[in-house]
């Protein structure tokens, strides 16, 4: 059976798959109103995230299916210290698939470990949050008409953006990408991401802390809300918010097709002016992220009827021998949790979580 | 399109329309429920309002639509500081119609003015409770027949209840109203509305602060709950609150015909004692008020059909002069929002905000 | 109409009836996958329980039926004030049946005398749970095949654990129980069900302290939950909490056949070790209850075309003579609610709360 963790779950080739099906709904949404009739998803939200809960629920409406959960912890069983294993063998008994957000690093591959059907990954603390990439995927698919060759702008929070990273490990994957990071020093992209995915996989990149002067070369400028929650005291985060807003007035030197994205919400990194230029995407981003959710559903529901629960690869790991200390992986709450670490560089005898990638030390 | 903001956004013949719709959903429900099959409403609840909320959700599964939304702010994307307008447009990706409540006046106008999709106004702040309106006025047509040549009496909070002020403007659209208005001196109705609606309608009023006396002429007995949170003291709220209820004994005089009808929910303005009394109408308003939601629905969605935003007639407006001053207005707290006045009494040169219709100074 | 307040509602012929409809919606699920289209369950969680509220609203969806409802008493019209007899009324507008979670004991009870449709008990805080015990016992009876001759055991929280109380009152009307009580001092089970119940039915029962020892002479061995909430202080439940742990190792005399249960969720009372074992049957036990939830909303369905509001018994009662003193009850909140007592044992003059069956005193 297959679950959702990390977007990387998915082969250059899958995601295509995904792409073309979500095209095809865009194009003949009648022939899947009733695809999922009879089917339940289960949106189990730790935390609040209402744009995804909704477009989770639309997705799985749009399929003629059904939709139980949570919007909020304190409506859930673990209020009562119920673990994340149980939770996910307890809604197997009630839903076909389910969406996991929670504020660990990790509950939804816990999860998914437990459950017998699969789980999506709709955000894992700072984490991972593959379906908002599987959005970002479609929109410039569809804007761009494929992935290759293309200089993607990432700007604004770039240090603790979890889609942007993920993005840039999606990126990497095309031929022709080149990268250039647009932050405040204090935001600029962590060196394991330069080093571990951009040279690893040779990607030309450049930093610039001028948004302003980087906007002429790109094809994409993803914009980043700079997140309140990041941030160490109230009075940096009030000094770094207004950083690189993006306004007309910036946009003038910019190409005709440039595609402007944004995960949303934004708190006014862009200026409303903005929305009515037609190269703004970011609400078509919207619209495509519910269609690559239903793209998703239905692969994953499909391939759920091969039985069993998630296959780890469990090659190269230690099982209790050395133990996660980040403070935010689900190792630190749940209950009888096997603390688990794998080989990720062989070379330097580097061992990862299995559940939130930190490093061993 | 057409969006639900204000009661008076409809004219007498569009509010017969919606009637006689309801009217038939009641005579024959089958034919229409599977009439919205496919279609979404979403439920934005950016305060909690059970009774209205599961009024809507109840309405859109009686046409055979589907339901998203959230019930409380705190599992809404604005905590994250998305602005209202955003949110519109977010949702505009998800589903086919809003039904919008909001502690902020005027908030879903803002919203009508950027989904592309019809929004209903389920109570914003203090200010306006359209659908409210819409129960009142089919359970008045239900029960009396018609709405000409009826005596209206208003009892409790005439001063906040914003039920009983939108009332008052529908029921003066109508032949041979006359208005009884029963309350304390503090809770009295406010000077402008008996000016600008009743006075200048030339609508026959009185104002009493007893109520077994006012009985016995009434056709209609409106009963308002005293709301804690209008009071600005505890103990102001206690003194009052008790004031005015209706007893078994009160109703000695009333006609026989009478119509006892209540928003909900009620603290003890009406003795249960009552509940048994055939003259009592207002469960049989909270059925109403379902069917009406009903009818609202079908007639958003029809006229959606007609492409484009909110046509606000923006004639005689001023924008970015003056500026809103009601901390209780959207105008307070949206991002970007430009304030805009309107000439709403050309002789007397008075201006008032768009979004909640207090007026410039 | 028929409600479900208490188990022993049922009789052991009706209690048969859900228990066959169960096993045929598990044998062919597809017959009854469109029975409920155009119904609408009410799910009213005036506190929170996500697993009972979402085995209500999966088991539903199953019957292709629809949902509206409330996870949280913040999001209910209640934190206006609203007495839950009009909360009955007026969701009866709206909804065929309910389901309500309360923490107020008789809550329940109250609604199903104020609405016009069928009120189901999803719990009223320490009192009825009978949902929890339809799983219980179609549990037992897949797993046993049937109900006689069988000897139970229960452990743990025998003081406040009403689905033990419960448990042990349905089994007590089978010949052939045996019932064997494992808990500490502090948690033994109160002397009134033991003489009320066990002694009054003639069932042979023994208590230990010992978990161990007691296993080998089990059909069945019914684990319990040690609630935080019940405690007076925070240490005695961390003295507490850990004792009765279910392991591997405590396994190792039990029979072949035994079957383990637990209400979920679980804290640690059951070692995550023993899931696998083949007579681990709690998961089961969840979806068993989803099963009869389904039955049990299709049987008040059928029995609700019979009009008119639940018909309680007023025979031997006393209305607003004596008056309930249990702050837990419904009675110490509900709006101009009626104290009635039920004279429950004639010899020794012993009235009831018919809410919450406090003794009077």
């Amino acid at each position: 059976m297959r679950s959702l963790i990390d977007v990387l779950d998915f082969s250059v080739e899958e995601l295509q798959e995904l792409i073309d099906t979500a095209n095809d709904i865009i194009a003949r949404p009648e022939a899947y109103s009733q695809i999922c009739r009879g089917k339940k998803l289960a949106t189990l939200f730790f935390e609040p995230s209402t744009r995804t809960r909704l477009s989770f629920e639309a997705a799985m409406y749009e399929l003629g299916g059904q939709v139980i959960g949570f919007s909020e912890a304190n409506s859930s069983s673990s209020a009562k210290g119920e673990s994340v294993a149980d939770t996910a063998k307890v809604i197997s008994c009630y839903a076909d698939i389910i969406a996991m957000r929670h504020p660990k690093e990790g509950a939804p591959l816990v999860a998914a470990m437990n459950a017998s059907i699969p789980v999506i990954n709709a955000g894992d603390g700072g984490h991972n949050h593959p379906t908002q990439t599987l959005a970002d995927l479609l929109t410039i698919y569809r804007e761009k008409g494929g992935f290759e060759n293309l200089t993607l702008g990432l700007c604004g929070d770039l240090k603790y953006g979890r889609t942007v990273h993920s993005l840039i490990n999606a990126m990497s994957r095309y031929a022709g990408t080149r990268v250039v990071l647009i932050s405040p020093e204090e935001l600029k992209l962590p060196s394991y991401v330069k080093k571990d995915v951009l040279e690893a996989k040779g990607i030309p990149y450049e930093q610039t802390t001028n948004l302003e002067e980087a906007i002429p070369g790109l094809d994409i400028l993803y914009m980043t809300r700079v997140q309140r929650e990041r941030f160490f005291s109230p009075e940096e985060y009030l000094r770094l918010k207004d950083s690189y807003i993006l306004t007309p007035e910036k946009l003038r030197g910019a190409r005709e097709d440039l595609c402007i994205m944004h995960p949303l919400p934004r708190v006014n990194e862009i200026s409303v002016a903005v929305d009515e230029d037609p190269r703004a995407c970011y609400f078509k981003q919207v619209l495509y992220g519910k269609y690559m959710r239903m793209a998703l559903i239905l692969k994953l529901l499909k391939e759920a009827k091969a039985a069993g629960k998630l296959g780890v690869d469990m090659s190269q790991t230690l099982t209790d021998v050395l133990f996660c200390r980040n403070p935010r992986c689900i190792c630190s709450v749940e209950q009888e949790l096997k603390h688990v670490f794998k080989l990720s560089d062989r070379e330097n005898k580097v061992y990862r979580c299995l559940y939130c990638e930190a490093k061993a030390n």
